[in-house]
């Protein structure tokens, strides 16, 4: 039997009751950590929680070598591969899954919370007006030429139709590499520059989050020129434009972040004008 | 201190180390059922897994009153109120967050598996791949005059861009009434008689979720003329209209349903063909 198992968000904090009854018949534990990173993960700390030694797996591991190892384990017992927030986030994890079950072995999957669980627990920002997700890698190359014009035409996409943007940020764990939020500011205006479909303008409001509901979580509210040199630590961050805002996620933010209720509400004024602009059809009629 | 904690999607598995932690000395241990559903989930075996007695709280508690019982408690010690899923989804529990931050309570929210995270676990669907999430409420009259456009609207919107469209389905706890996969698919076809834009037919594929993740999870996939009678079992149900499938995603829905990869892929030329007849600009251009 395979489990996949997420570990949530930050350190052991998330680990659930199921997947501690789940480490302590499994004949190996794999730890994956090169897709996402969660602060304050200490393997020492995992092994005292489970009670149990765990395997790092390296991309390698699981993507070139075809999760070899994992399958055998899983194949003659039980083996558990653990990953941070919530499993098959990354395409390599439901892989190995469709790839245990062509060879006929049993599989679990054990949820866990994802960055965008710490999102709305960390901003109060409404499930049901979420646009598409989308990530920013890091530029391959300085003039942005050949980069991915997906990133800055979902964000249009989703501004037209008032839906926030949530840009999950390039992790290189190999390479040591976690993109920052003021790094991500700075790109997206580049996007801007590069594209030209005035979608971005130092005026747009940005909401950074950095390490979503740790201890030390850091939740920002500004223009996109203020956020190009703002500090919120170490990594993970998430960049979010947030759509026509409800008064209750203003409300929060306002909270939550301690800027002005004016700031959200001058928003609003500016996304409602875009959409109007962009003549999408709305979201309600009457009937 | 206010502590807002998410249960999670199934019973006790779900409960965090973090949690645990919480309640150990909480002052008082609230439960909220109103607002989602999680199978399995028994106030003894709750109990007996924090190793504290909980109280309770209605929608009345929270929303009418404000809730003041929950505020008493966190405005003198720690009171730590426990929802289904992850929390802050629901706007009443952002509210209280809100409300306490108002009256200098201090507030943690400890994030858990949402039913977001559930259908990525147990479908293999792409987080890049959701449009916009929306409800699917009962029917108030059965001419369904007065019905929001909303869903169908943001299902039409979804379509033409090729994304993924999760209905979450009316929970009306109080009453006892939950929706189910069929009768949302009924709905969906109902919806189509009703407002006539060509989003829905017989053909249309739909995905049905039942207790994601649970051991008697059931997952579904075929045509919605298939679907209204299709009996998964106890609520709660999610219902899933695919846009265009990624082939990792067919991969693990042929392996989840154990439906033919053909229909999947005919599936995606029909999706195709709406999407070029809606003109939607598309998500990746040449540099």
């Amino acid at each position: 039997m395979l489990v996949v198992a997420g570990l949530g968000l930050c350190g052991t904090r998330d680990i659930s009751v199921g997947l501690l009854r789940e480490a302590e018949d499994a004949d190996e534990i794999f730890l994956e950590t090169y897709t996402s990173v969660s602060p304050g993960l200490r393997v020492e700390d995992l092994v005292s929680v489970l009670g149990r030694g765990v395997k790092l797996v390296t991309r390698k591991d699981l993507e070139d070598e075809s999760a070899r190892t994992v399958l055998e384990v899983a194949a003659r017992g039980k083996a558990l591969l653990l990953t941070i927030g919530n499993p098959l986030i990354a395409t390599t994890h439901s892989s190995i899954v469709v790839e245990a079950a062509k060879r006929g072995i049993k599989v679990r999957v054990l949820p866990a919370p994802s960055i965008i669980d710490g999102i709305i627990a960390s901003t109060g920002l409404h499930v049901y007006k979420f646009g598409r997700v989308v990530s920013l890698v890091f530029p391959e190359d300085p003039s942005l030429k050949n980069y991915p014009y997906t990133p800055y035409s979902v964000l249009k996409d989703n501004v037209s139709r008032g839906l926030h943007t949530i840009f999950l940020l390039d992790i290189r764990a190999d390479e040591g590499r976690y993109m920052l939020f003021r790094e991500a500011s700075e790109l997206l205006l580049r996007l801007e520059e590069r594209f030209q479909e005035n979608v971005v303008d130092e005026n747009t409001l940005v909401i950074g989050v950095a390490r979503a509901t740790a201890e030390d979580e850091k939740v920002f509210a500004g223009r996109i020129s203020e956020a190009i040199n703002a500090d919120l630590g170490n990594a993970p961050h998430t960049l979010i434009v947030p759509g026509e805002l409800h008064d209750s996620e203003i409300d929060f933010l306002h909270y939550k972040t301690g800027r002005p209720v004016e700031v959200f509400k001058s928003w609003n004024a500016k996304v409602n004008a875009k959409k109007k602009q962009s003549g999408t059809s709305p979201t309600w009629r009457e009937p």
